[in-house]
């Protein structure tokens, strides 16, 4: 399949995205991803924590452990990025949806050594929790050689976005059913730990 | 490789589940999962909805239409879930971790037909929204056509959970660094329609 035909989307292509714009804002807002990646004719897909840099996009891969011994000159896999935003409650089962932000990015992943490597896991350390990097305790040479980072041009690469109200069915926009959009985000629980100030950079105790 | 092994955790292996029971939760708490495919040597992946009923997995499988074009008897694929339970910040920026469950299946994927995907589609609206398939209007029999989904038997699988605290080097814990658990869960917007009254079946315009 050519390239730029596997990144685009079929199923519903008015979601379709293709703008740089769109796609950095979904990757940088995510603090999770899930890796794709295939053995012996099985794929696997496994959460793990990303950050973008330019047009590159580094992968904490040391869960991949076991696509990595398959790692000489690179592989193929997908990183897909997914922002839930909502339940979209249709007044028919049929349109019910959800909505979302997605990116999917399909490439050869290589690992990041040297330099890159320390670059790559600042930016993978500020993703979860800016400022933290000053912060904390920084990596020592032996905690740096231990850490698997892996690296994806950021080229092939399509966003999927839903939003807005239920479609219902003319038909359906009489029945007596509620119908909207319950919002969802990931919150952090205030008892504890204010995580707002730790993504606006203030950090410490609640 | 055996599918044993296939699922076994090799990396911190003391955070493998492999208790039905674990897996379970996981799977019936999640909104959203991972499918992992691969077409022509190129893994893909894309969010999508799921339910268990008993020991199988349903997947809503639209959203996969190119893989569904390559569906005969079966298809190899990986449903990854998983729930984000905290960020997980330590005194060094090494020992920085996050707090997840996750559930990897593995296995053939087979495409639901009739009174099965009846009973799938039913399993997959409440998973959303509970108490929703009695409210809303049922599937016509076009519609049903119109729905692809995926079954895959709940048996080639295994779970991932870290919690807890960080875990620091001896030598760290006496820094001058804030060090703890974020919580952090899905939430919805308590503005527009209160979604605990959703979960519980209560439904209705907040």
């Amino acid at each position: 399949m050519r390239p730029d035909k596997r990144i685009r989307i079929k199923r519903e292509p008015q979601r379709g995205r293709y703008d740089r714009e769109t796609i950095d804002l979904i990757l940088d807002e995510a603090l999770l991803c899930h890796l794709g990646f295939e053995i012996d004719g099985q794929p696997y897909v496994i959460p793990t924590l990303h950050a973008r840099v330019g047009d590159k996009l580094y992968v904490h891969g040391s869960a991949a452990s076991r696509m990595l011994r398959h790692l000489a000159g690179g592989v193929r896999v997908c990183v897909t990025v997914t922002l839930f935003d909502g339940l979209v409650l249709a007044r028919s089962v049929f349109n019910h949806s959800v909505n979302y932000r997605s990116v999917v990015l399909l490439g050869e992943a290589t690992l990041v050594e040297d330099d890159e490597k320390l670059a790559a896991l600042h930016a993978l350390t500020e993703q979860l929790a800016p400022g933290r990097w000053e912060e904390a305790r920084q990596p020592t040479a032996k905690e740096l050689k231990a850490t698997w980072i892996l690296s994806l041009p950021i080229e092939e690469v399509s966003a999927k976005v839903r939003n807005g109200p239920p479609e219902d069915e003319p038909e359906d926009e009489d029945l007596p059913v509620w119908a909207g959009v319950v919002p969802v985000h990931l919150a952090a629980e205030p008892s504890e730990y204010d995580w707002k100030r730790v993504r606006d950079g203030r950090l410490g105790p609640a």
